[in-house]
């Protein structure tokens, strides 16, 4: 059996009422029985604005597609599942995804075109259109308290051991905005875009360019910022949708200092979701914090970092609390980047281990105790450069595989 | 405990004895303790010529940075040793190497720049120079009979859990040249010097930049074509030795046809050689036989076949006995490499999983006999180019978490 993740919260948190949007939650059966699996999302308002990131992965599912194709829309509904992700369905798959927004627009009385689409599960099966259709029917829309967003956290879920959620208020000038944000993920979760799903809902009033830029310049150091095992899924997307139903000021550039507490709100709301993501990794027994530190450039940090992250060698190392600063080397020296091996600083847990190209003596008894604890801390500086990058990854354990040999994802 | 690769071969081959050749193995304890970990092999002709690829690592041991400095010179000694890799040392772990070298020179009388060293082991520890002039202070010297051969690939192993070696015979012209090889290697194996280590040995005369371009051409279908965990050693080494001591005629010309059919038995030796290494993959129980097709170039090609190879979720997929070919989408989609998703066919066993865009009814008893054999074969032809690549692999297991969350190296 699966267990809980020792980095699940104690509780979900209470995600704030965003006015205009209605929330319904059932079960579909569109795979798992007797659980909740069919989210539907009504947005009830007209002048509504999307912001949406993508997977980079080159087959994505048909409802990355299906959102693509219809950005910036307005967003008057949303539709998530987990099961079946409805990728590598080709032609027949699209067509469910037609038949499904064609059904949401008759009976809400909108366009099929500000339908989106997102969803989770076994890559290709045969995606039918009759479970959404009969689960969509029969599904009751109300005003998200704390708990229904729970059920639609919990709904989404696939080899998630809990539910993920944020909420965070900003000031835009005198008036206070909410974010409600949930998100699932746990397996096929590696960098450009890593959430697997994650949404993101704001009354503040933003346009769909400023929206979009906001959302962008939060993810390298949120869902770009962690990887499970290197997979990038074919589902991932982040949406974040914004009513306006708060009544704030709008801006009309993205940097305008009225949105300053905004962005960074949306970068709390952001992390919070991705270190959920991360630290519900499949099979996760410890977190590892990497800080890489003197690289030529961003993308050369970030580089290296994902090299230590993604290293099985690193990972098991960590799983079985073992100082191996030896497979960090080999980390970032395969990682090709530029680097000065005299300059190179090794760090567990704010121990020196190597420096001047080669070992240090240093504390065992504290470094053991770090790495016998839930987070490891790995900081590496290359002794090049000035750029810098943090990267949250996990260890590579039993579980991974009890886990993934045996579910299909 | 770590059990025998379920691909372990019966016997070790019957390797030949190459004239020019003395053998000796020993136990200096650099790491282990009784057993064998010290290999020194003398090549007494003048006359040798060498040829050796190195790992791509930014950050090598000592041992490889040694060879490329002195090569191309003649090699009249070539020490290897288990269980330390002398890497990450700096200044202290080269300086060992100068010492043994000059111990060496002085007592066979040649120069110090004609030792070459391979190491295998952890990286980082503290390089002693006392275990190794110890042991070779009382190495006794001998012809290389069969029995010899296999006690030195045994001597060089870490994780592996069976000795690798190669017999090979070829003709030039009207004579019959020998190659004999060993290999070890079992974790931290990647392309781009797939093996940890490995030694091929030949009575051929064949002057050095000639042996340099046969050996690069044998790699990319052989060492460069398997990946265990997608970790890249900071001590991979290939090492070919010609002693010339078959008094074979001697081409000017790397493509010269006298050489054909020795390139072909080379080929050969190293494709023994890397699939040993593969099939004692650490944890192995499946063996992953993957062959791109349809790809723009070779490049691409071998992208694709790599991300199948090293995508954990197709990994562990395949130790589960699971045909989830939807992974497989998912590993060619994040290689971001050209493709025609309706052109896209993917097998697994001969039999078509996947085909214009979706999934294809098969024969599931058939495929899951398939999955539940030693070998699994996995075809995916990306329906745009005629580039090809066969890629070996293995499963993930929880023996390598066992292995690696325990073992340091």
């Amino acid at each position: 059996m699966v267990t809980l993740s020792p980095f699940a919260p104690d509780q979900f948190p209470t995600l704030p009422i965003i006015a205009g949007l209605k929330l319904g939650v059932t079960a579909c059966g569109l795979c798992y029985q007797g659980r909740d699996d069919l989210v539907a999302l009504r947005i009830e308002v007209k002048n509504s604005s999307i912001a949406a990131v993508f997977t980079t992965n080159k087959l994505p599912g048909e409802p990355v597609k299906w959102c693509k194709k219809h950005l910036p829309t307005p967003p008057q509904h949303l539709v998530m599942a987990a099961g079946n992700a409805n990728v590598f369905t080709g032609a027949a798959g699209w067509q469910v995804l037609e038949d499904v927004a064609e059904d949401i627009a008759k009976r809400e009385k909108i366009t099929s075109n500000a339908v989106y689409f997102a969803m989770t599960g076994v890559i290709g099966e045969i995606f039918l259109a009759t479970p959404l259709l009969n689960g969509l029917a029969e599904l009751q829309y109300a005003v998200p308290n704390p708990a229904l967003w729970q059920r639609a956290a919990s709904a989404i879920m696939t080899t998630d051991t809990f539910a993920k959620g944020t909420a965070q208020t900003a000031k835009v000038a005198e008036n206070s905005v909410q974010i409600a944000g949930i998100a699932k993920g746990s397996g096929m979760i590696a960098p450009d875009m890593a959430t697997m799903l994650a949404f993101l809902f704001t009354d503040a009033a933003i346009p769909h360019d400023l929206l979009q830029q906001m959302l962008h310049a939060a993810m390298p150091e949120s869902f770009h910022g962690i990887s499970v095992d290197s997979d990038t899924s074919t589902s991932d997307s982040v949406m974040l949708i914004a009513t306006g139903t708060s009544d704030c000021l709008v801006a009309k550039t993205y940097d305008d200092p009225l949105y300053d507490d905004f962005r960074t709100a949306l970068q709390r709301a952001c992390q919070d979701l991705a270190y959920q993501v991360v630290t519900d990794g499949e099979g996760i027994a410890k977190l590892l914090d990497i800080r890489l530190t003197g690289a030529k450039d961003s993308a050369e940090a970030r580089c290296a970092a994902l090299s230590i992250a993604n290293s099985p060698l690193v990972k098991t190392a960590i799983n079985g609390a073992d100082a191996n600063w030896g497979r960090v080397v080999m980390a970032i020296g395969k990682a090709r980047v530029a680097l000065e091996p005299e300059q190179i600083q090794i760090c567990f847990g704010g121990h020196v281990l190597a420096e001047g190209g080669g070992a240090m003596a240093y504390d065992i008894a504290a470094v053991n105790k770090h790495l016998a604890g839930r987070k490891v801390t790995i900081a590496v500086n290359l002794g090049v450069g000035n750029a810098s990058a943090q990267v949250y990854g996990n260890d590579l354990s039993h579980d991974y595989i009890r886990i993934n040999a045996d579910y299909r994802s």
